[in-house]
């Protein structure tokens, strides 16, 4: 592809490349204009027609856009913004710098603008920030011959064309119809006879993530947006709830690590906001697990004694670290899939126990068994000590690793947070407790 | 909801029920199936029309769909295979246990069963088997009535209608086309003068998940399916891609937590068949920090001598883990976001190492201060040991939790396995040698 591109260009073949380009999906030229130089993108993007580059910019990176939009005339950057669908408008306008955006509003038509702004208003993450004003409304009485009338006429600059909003002269939702609907029924037939009146729609206050669970459950290509008054304002499209959908998995496997969200991507991000965005999570938990080494420390006479007790720490805090890491991240996620509620806690808990039980006893064979072999058979007791530990601190880890969600989901706070880095440093403190204890009133040391 | 129609079927108003359920959306039934007893799930499915049971049928889970079947006599079985679409159809037996899926396959048109034969036939995670066979296909010399009339004739038993394939006679594919441009196109227009020949095709054994990635990339609707000879065999559309990508982000959770992924719900995984999923990893893990406990041994003389170093074992190896577990994550998910590639190597490994260097450096200070509340001042030898420990341990964390993942992905084996589990477990190793030399060195213990 780049090649071609690059030779046609050479030869200064500009329909050729003006074809060429047509063919090429929007989406593919982000990774394209990674790979060339700058003035080369320019003229790429120049000879492309009108729609065309507006498709092309709406997929481009935010540091290509602002590229961009510095080398446009004003004429230029206009063009694009009348092309662009609003929800792209708005998205541009949330990722440039204030002198780029001064510049974009000026060159939108106040009637836009206008709706820009009512775009730009809404809170973040809410329904009103990812929807589209541009849609096909219709009216009851209209007849199917007359649907298609409108959406022929007023079709190609929609997003999405194949589900229409059946309006009241108020403009509230009454029914929605799919062309598919449209295209078998009969001509001279009235859309109130067809059109579905059980309309499923969202309010632009609503969270974006039960929006795309929305879609992801009921299989939309689009949904409607009400206002307070149920007046229809616009509509998401399939694609956009896809991104939400993707995003929010992403923040959670980022807070799930001890990372604070972040929306650029991991080579975007200066190595300074890396920092930042870790730094928090890994001083508190450092601090927490402070308490750890002093519960240690009261132990002295313990393992001074008996040097060896020490040498099971790291395999009794990683053992529980991970028992816990893997009942947090299946509650977790069996919350943010609505598999899993509030209600079910003793449900879960009791299931998380008698897993425990299992695993925890199967380990404390395993490791028994290593005990006799790696040290004399004289070991029993300790064999005992640890493997006790290890079955405790499994019950108490899938304890903690279902009650510490669950507690964060009912304080409204996310339960990601609650995840296996915080539980580790917990459940750590806890198996030390517990194994001193038992060594102590076990081994008598 | 379920009051309603508990009423209804009480007072035994079968007519306005079927009214009442039609307008229920059919991804609604799961959940309320979940709330009533059986024989009155019975009463509610046999009262749906045909197209509704069926639309209903593939909402339900396995258990569900199976309890139902064995209720059903052949003809009412036969009635549901009818409607459902064929990718529904190949899930359902794939869920059912081998007795029901005798039943289905008898009770399926002998063409039907050869489909779903083939259907089945596609290797596991292939494109092959999330695709249905029901498409519309044109002729490049019909007319847009033509195609109209095509879409109209057959349109409503395709899952989407929306996208229209253009064929040869020997079935490859030549193009593409949308009802919307067929919408606005003049109805005596030839197809093959507006159809996109550009078309973006799948190989049925592509792997699912890459099919997912161009979905979410070109916002398509549907996908087409071609075999070795470029015939189109099936189409993929995008709900069926976005379960997919939903399906890939659990597994990955479920990994990088040391659990070994399972498509079944969290309850109806029994507790024996969640404790097969995690003993696993801990097994393995729980051996490996042995190797941790026998390093430490092996500085019995140092600790005796000076007990308090036992304490900051924990605060270093939680550290470590924390580190590392950031780093994998971040390098896991821009793999699987196809944003960081193997050739990045070099450039994501030397980031790291700076982002260690400043949050190392941040910690040790931070820890250094409390030593010297906690213990007294004379103690500054030790703050220099653990402080230089921490910078080590960051630096190593984050190298390992690049170079492990980056690895795995070289190996053509899956990253996610290199998730913070195992990088803490090494990690742990490395950081207890480290501290206890430095000590050594430092202290001169």
């Amino acid at each position: 592809m780049k090649e071609e591109i690059l030779e046609l260009i050479e030869k200064q073949r500009f329909n050729d490349l003006r074809e060429y380009l047509e063919k090429i999906n929007s989406a593919d030229f982000p990774s394209l204009f990674e790979e060339i130089e700058e003035e080369k993108i320019l003229i790429i993007y120049r000879i492309l027609s009108k729609e065309k580059a507006a498709k092309v910019f709406a997929e481009l990176e935010p540091d290509v856009q602002e590229k961009l939009i510095n080398y446009f005339t004003d004429k230029e950057l206009k063009n694009v913004l009348d092309e662009l669908f609003f929800d792209d408008t708005v998205d541009l306008i949330e990722e440039m710098p204030a002198n780029v955006v001064k510049r974009i509003l000026r060159n939108v038509d106040v009637k836009d603008r206008k709706i820009i702004n009512e775009l730009l208003a809404y809170p973040d993450d809410s329904a009103g920030t990812i929807m589209t004003t541009e849609f096909i409304d219709l009216k009851e009485n209209m007849t199917v011959e007359d649907a298609f009338e409108k959406i022929r006429k007023i079709g190609l600059e929609k997003e999405t064309v194949y589900t229409c909003y059946v309006l009241t002269i108020d403009r509230k939702v009454i029914g929605v119809i799919d062309v598919k609907q449209l295209l078998i029924a009969n001509k001279e037939e009235k859309i109130k006879n067809i059109m579905n009146t059980n309309v499923k729609t969202i309010s632009t206050l609503t969270d974006k993530e039960d929006v795309a669970k929305m879609f992801d459950k009921y299989n939309f290509i689009a949904m409607p947006v009400v206002d307070m008054e149920n007046r229809l304002v616009g509509i998401i499209t399939i694609d956009d709830a896809i991104d939400v959908l993707q995003e929010e998995a992403e923040e959670d496997f980022e807070k799930m690590a001890a990372v604070t969200p972040s929306d650029e991507s991991y080579f975007k991000t200066t190595v300074f906001k890396h920092a930042k965005n870790r730094i928090v999570w890994l001083i508190f938990l450092m601090l927490a697990s402070i308490l750890t080494g002093n519960v240690i420390s009261m132990y002295e006479n313990a393992f001074s004694a008996l040097p060896i007790l020490v040498a099971f720490v790291p395999l009794l805090m990683g053992t529980g670290g991970n028992c816990g890491a893997q009942t947090s991240t299946l509650v977790i996620r069996g919350f943010s899939q609505d598999e899993i509620k509030l209600k079910d806690f003793l449900k879960v808990w009791w299931k998380e126990v008698r897993v425990a039980i299992l695993v925890g006893t199967t380990l404390a064979l395993i490791n028994a068994i290593r005990i006799f072999i790696q040290y004399d058979i004289g070991q029993t007791k300790l064999a005992v000590v640890v493997g006790l530990t290890l079955i405790i601190v499994a019950m108490l880890a899938k304890s903690l690793g279902c009650i510490l969600p669950m507690l964060a989901k009912k304080l409204k706070l996310d339960p990601a947070i609650m995840a296996s880095p915080l539980i580790t440093t917990i459940v750590d403190t806890c198996s030390v407790l517990v194994y001193f204890n038992l060594a102590v009133l076990i081994l008598g040391v």
